[in-house]
């Protein structure tokens, strides 16, 4: 077995603990910093939001692998190469997910956004209890996080929905695919979940257009990436009390700039980009798991179609 | 089978929409108002909160049923006399009360009640993500509706303990019984649950010598009743940041007086009594099952010990 992961993400701490982690889980395993002797020996990169040269700078390199699920933040050039790209599949970084979904679903079908807005009042106002399987549910991505989402949705009791470019088949979940399904879910959909990738296709997805699809008082979720939501379509939709309201964990530039306009839109709830993330040992453990593979000759797991971007 | 029904909660309104779907689904069941011809004739009460005189005015009561899961709203003359008292069980109000447990948990958990508090200051302020299994939650209470959120919460992954007067036994879940139990449960308690019936045991149980058990940053949830709790006690613990805060549905008055402090504490959010409620038509199910089985000579079903209170 020869191989070493250089890692190289955007924040030099973070870089720095996965470094001293690797240490920790694998002595055996080379792990260097860009700044280190010897970086160019690594055979894997982890990366988030690597610098656009790092192929060439790291000639060796038979492998980029994001430490997150998502790879956008991952230079085209790069994703375009010949080397092969990996993210991380984390099952507590589905379950997370699950969990920021079910909150921002609970808050609305359960009313405590109502509740909070009375209670700044001090108006006591009851309203019917509506019971999960009256809710309706969308999830745009049925990828890993999409999917495992959606099957934890429909077992809580929601009616589900899923849709994705092509077509997919979960159980439990109304499977609705292309141009054509989006338009049948949209107006099914009282909670509306983004879940994701971004790449040219889905940039900018969630604009006037679609929301006027949705039904009157309809709910948007967005943890999938800042750039699929056009805000101020999303600010207007609210305005004119279309949309109930939005959970949004993810902006275009983070941290979300205190002069933004979504901070305080009535009905907005505004979340750090803490909806999920994987665990820094599973990181290691997956970084080093395809690191073996590729030395041992096995194609590595969780490899990104790069022509798609997920 | 020969039996009628008496509909006397102390909303006119509701009483009325009651009759009217026995009426629907149980056309052959004669049902009454207070105010009816005929109501003498009444062999079950469906009671909220009736009159303390009712077994004199209604001479043919065999039986007295609570239209909810709780009986403290009725008399303790009734209680404590030879007619048997029952109340309403329901799969979906037992469901409801989970999802209101759930999303209390959550929005500390994962943090939902800082992310509010930064957002009206336009600050991004990120913080780990905290698992379920490291979220420790202890329900006061092993009942019908306690030992089913109790489990609830354990499949969903919180580490779940539950504490009752006797001694139980629930999958999954650490339960503490009696004095002792309650002093061993609460300072491992990061977010507590009152699921409690209300009686001479358990009034005021959630007060400041209770709270002080609790470790530092732990969180309220009363769904039980409003008698549970000293107000007062629960706003110094916040104050004094003993408290992260408070999700409260019920109230010694309801609804909650607008000049109640409560209103306006940090951290607490009040919901009008709306964790969980039984469906008007499995209210009229289970009252309707319980007039024939007393017509048939059957003992009713849910029916309460009155000397225990529950």
């Amino acid at each position: 077995m020869s191989f070493a992961i250089l890692f190289a993400t955007n924040s030099p701490n973070y870089s720095k603990a996965l470094v001293e982690l690797c240490g920790e889980l694998y002595p055996e395993v080379a792990a260097y910093l860009p700044e280190d002797e010897g970086a160019q020996k690594a055979t894997v990169a982890a990366c988030w939001a690597p610098q656009q040269d790092l192929l060439a700078c790291y000639p060796n390199l038979q492998l980029v692998h994001s430490v997150g699920a998502g790879v956008d933040h991952i230079p085209e050039d790069i994703l375009l190469s010949s080397t092969p790209v990996c993210r991380v599949v984390d099952d507590g970084q589905k379950w997370a997910m699950f969990e920021y979904a079910l909150y921002g679903i609970l808050h609305v079908q359960r009313n405590f956004d109502k509740a909070v807005m009375e209670q700044a009042s001090q108006n006591w106002q009851r309203y019917p209890i509506k019971t999960a399987s009256s809710v309706r549910v969308g999830i745009l991505g049925m990828g890993e996080l999409g999917g495992f989402v959606a099957q934890q949705l429909a077992q809580f009791g929601y009616s589900t929905m899923g849709w994705s470019r092509s077509e997919k088949r979960l159980d439990e979940v109304a499977c609705f695919y292309g141009e054509d399904g989006l338009a049948q879910m949209l107006p099914q959909t009282d909670v509306l979940i983004n879940l994701l990738p971004l790449n040219q296709h889905t940039q900018g997805i969630l604009n006037w257009d679609l929301m006027a699809q949705l039904p009157k008082g309809a709910y948007l979720i967005n943890c999938g990436r800042g750039g699929h939501l056009v805000a101020s379509d999303l600010i207007a939709a609210i305005e004119q009390e279309h949309l109930r309201g939005a959970l949004l964990d993810v902006f275009p530039v983070e941290p979300l700039p205190s002069s933004d306009p979504l901070w305080q839109t009535k009905g907005v709830i505004i979340t750090p980009h803490v909806a999920s993330d994987a665990s820094k040992s599973e990181i290691i453990h997956q970084l080093v798991r395809n690191g073996k593979r590729l030395a041992n000759g096995q194609s590595p797991l969780n490899q990104i179609d790069s022509k798609r971007g997920y």
